[in-house]
């Protein structure tokens, strides 16, 4: 078989079936090769920054790989946003990186670039493939790398010529390796760390995930510590009756207020915390000055397990039951319709099981407390603040749970940069129903002008901030991509979009356009 | 005044006066400057790459360079594919990218990434600003270098607590150095090797300018030489009473047969052809085995000039009046809607001193000829191969060229990738004329596909090409960003919108629905 129809089986055999494309002809052999590899799944999207960010998304929701197959460097370059998030995720991703057959890169073609400097500031693992007869190894390589752990980019770049030659046999399944445990010391002395008091518990990976958050709740019963979640994890279990914890604030200031007083963090997965961005005259560690860390688990270990461990040594009794959970939101019938009532309202009508991927940036406060109340359901933030990675990581969800409801709150700012997945989601038919929270305006950034002293925004500088004259309209932008939209101006009206949504398959776009109020 | 201000004061001082932008957080003591700097014209983008093609559009039309607004390593990565074209154009482009503060910087908060790693692949010159007082003369060294000759990508990566603190004086003006002539001896050896017959002469950059092409007619009726055009260069003046060249076609067995028999190239400007791609079994170089290349003008040099000097050193007469222009197309009243139809229609319709963005791909070649009878125009072609070229380049240069009518032919497949220029073009109501000609395909690849030995496209592979289920409808997109759009299904029905399209000002987008047949 060709190097293409190598590579395919080689990825199936290590369990890696879905491969998101944006092909050209470096990559034709690849395409052909679907017709030969009935049970690798071909994606299309129509930017390279779609399949990126849903390679990262479906790596949330399955722990696995998906490939992403882009054409040459300047196609790299197009994904590099949303893997630079997936980087940030830690979510296992495999580029497979068409290149100019090697006869011809010699002459600096018009497409010609540096692929592998494009691949690395984002991968953890390149590598060129060598010649037509590594194709299988290499793949399986490229697996092994990205599954980690810690979950990594891994980005193989393959010459052309290598997939329409003769490759020989698909590579071997690629060993896998699980997660460790902390060794006993560590829990120990995390253990005395927690009975010292003073310390709080700051969680992120598979700590937050239902079963990293139970062992955490019985911590928190055995010793009373304060639990915390690092809010740019790549995914977090919440609502129903899974123990909530607290999420630390984007602004240092916050942040900082919530930190005030603790002598340790003991880490699971996490790192000690700072600020999105620095500001002037402020700290951009979360934790007091003098903190000391302790880590449970670091980022390639087992942290939910290492909780278990923990609250065993604790001598933690099994989960209670009666928990006060926190209430389900009330429907905000007769409301106008703002960030905090579509909060309500998703908090209401979400159903269990679904799966929330959340860019909504300055919305996204607002809604988070209603979301405590919800049904169970997993929660996808961002995680490398590049933008444009809430639309392909839902898309990516929902190619991973076909079962799930999907919901995408989004920035209308945020939205633009990736809307190309519209597309895909109604051409795949993906459960999804995609909030875009409007208030046009990168509302964010009218409080970071003011916070890095840049002062009141003046009307030159509104300019570049206010996304009215003209107005997207998202309806429009919707249908023109396939999908069914419809427009929410008041909390009732929202309420009826919704829920409409939540009972039928999607995909589905719902305009919550704010009231300026 | 602060690092921001005295940056754009610099830019002023050294004639870059429009900053494309894409802002966030670290930006925002540039956004606040605009409302001090009046005549920086502060332009946003809803995506990076709008703002990075539209920088290189800007230059072709300009020869100066446009500053890039972009925030931060990701914000960056999402303009490299259209900054990499406009390196393989020779675009002077200066990126301001805002980075963390210095003090931030060290503790890898989400969106901290190697933003200089990022940069080298497409830039000629990268510099991370050392401190707030170097920033003048910072700024004006990006310049410099942007402007070479020959026009290079400059990046200058800006700390953001040097825009915020005191930074002194604007820098000075740089110098600037204009290309030079080729030396006499170059001049006499080119004028040599044309007369020995068997020579042909291939022109880029300047030399396709209007002086470049009247020069080379010069040479051409004295010596008799075939004169060639590189099909990738920047720019390229065309119509009218220019003296027409052959465009060297896009597969290598046309252009190679076109080539066969030269013994000798002289290059202007240009570098020995090759081959947009590599194929089983074909060469990538495009002048036959043994073919000489002389160089008149290197790429750092006048093109146009050293065409003078050719001239003259060859004993040339003044350029003749009575070549024989291409005639101006019929218009195709009631013929079926093809590209080749499109092409009349434009050909026929064009008005005086237009500007035409060219990223038609697959209906690029059937148009190409007809344009040759339009009036006077520039002609802006895929330079880098990146799709997502076409809709910045031609913003770009409306927004260089104000009193001028610019039209981009876009494929449908390519528009996608940055299609929220349409957006920029209704909010700065740039007289832009958008054609979709939507074949729902990436109809490149079936070509492509069967070139590079893949065979015939299989069920599952046409899934990877086609682009129905569902359609794009091009019509709402474009009214979803603003811009008045009707679709054509017939000849008659494209010449009414094209001609009324070319009466008055844009932007509007125009739907031309492909006859299959």
């Amino acid at each position: 078989m060709n190097g293409a129809e190598c590579l395919l089986r080689t990825l199936l055999t290590n369990q890696v079936d879905l491969c998101l494309m944006n092909p050209g002809t470096s990559e034709m052999q690849f395409v052909a090769a679907l017709d030969r590899v009935p049970r690798m799944r071909g994606v299309l999207g129509l930017f390279e920054g779609v399949c990126s960010g849903a390679a990262d998304g479906y790596a949330r929701m399955t722990g696995k790989p998906a490939a992403n197959l882009l054409h040459l460097g300047p196609g790299l370059a197009n994904a590099l946003a949303n893997l630079h998030n997936a980087r940030k995720a830690r979510s296992p991703v495999v580029n497979i990186v068409g290149e100019h057959s090697t006869q011809h890169l010699r002459y600096d073609a018009p497409l010609t670039a540096d692929t592998a400097a494009f691949a690395r500031p984002v991968s953890g693992w390149v590598r060129t493939v060598e010649h037509a007869a590594a194709m299988g190894e290499a793949a399986s390589a490229a697996v092994a790398a990205a599954l980690g752990p810690p979950g990594i980019v891994a980005s193989l770049i393959v010459p052309a010529d290598f997939s329409w030659s003769e490759a020989g046999d698909p590579g071997c399944p690629a060993p896998r390796f699980s997660p460790s445990l902390p060794a006993a010391e560590r829990v120990r002395d995390a253990a005395a760390a927690l009975r010292s008091g003073n310390a709080g518990l700051l969680l992120s990976g598979s700590a937050l995930d239902v079963r990293g958050l139970r062992a955490a709740e019985r911590v928190r019963g055995a010793c009373g510590v304060r639990v915390f979640a690092d809010r740019y994890a790549a995914r977090m279990a919440r609502g129903g009756d899974i123990p909530a914890v607290e999420r630390i604030p984007y602004f240092p200031e916050p942040a900082q207020e919530l930190l005030a007083g603790f002598e340790r963090l003991v880490l699971v997965e996490a790192r000690p915390p700072v600020s999105f961005f620095g500001y002037p005259g402020l700290r951009s560690s979360l934790a007091p000055d003098g903190c000391a860390f302790d880590v449970l688990a670091s980022e390639d270990q087992d942290g939910a397990g290492a909780l278990e461990c923990l609250a065993d040594e604790l001598g933690a009794g099994p989960l209670g039951i009666a928990l006060p959970f926190p209430p389900r939101p009330n429907l905000p019938t007769g409301e106008p319709l703002s960030a905090a009532t579509v909060g309500s309202a998703v908090g209401a009508l979400l159903p269990e099981g679904a799966i929330v991927s959340d860019e909504a940036v300055s919305s996204s406060e607002p809604i988070w407390p209603s979301l405590a109340g919800a049904r169970r359901h997993d929660h996808l933030p961002v995680t490398g603040g590049a933008i444009g990675q809430g639309l392909p990581v839902a898309m990516g969800a929902a190619l991973a749970c076909p079962g799930r409801k999907v919901v995408a709150l989004e920035a209308d700012g945020s939205a633009m940069y990736t809307l190309q997945s519209l597309w895909t989601m109604a051409r795949e038919r993906l459960d999804v129903t995609v909030v875009i929270l409007a208030n046009r305006r990168y509302r964010i950034l009218d409080i970071e002008m003011r916070r890095t002293g840049a002062g009141a925004v003046g009307p030159r500088a509104d300019e570049m901030i206010d996304l009215t004259h003209p107005e997207p309209d998202w309806i429009k932008l919707a249908e023109g991509f396939g999908v069914q939209a419809a427009r929410a101006a008041t909390a009732d009206e929202f309420i009826r979009e919704f829920a409409a949504a939540m009972r039928e398959p999607g995909p589905r776009l719902i305009e919550a356009v704010l009231d300026p109020a």
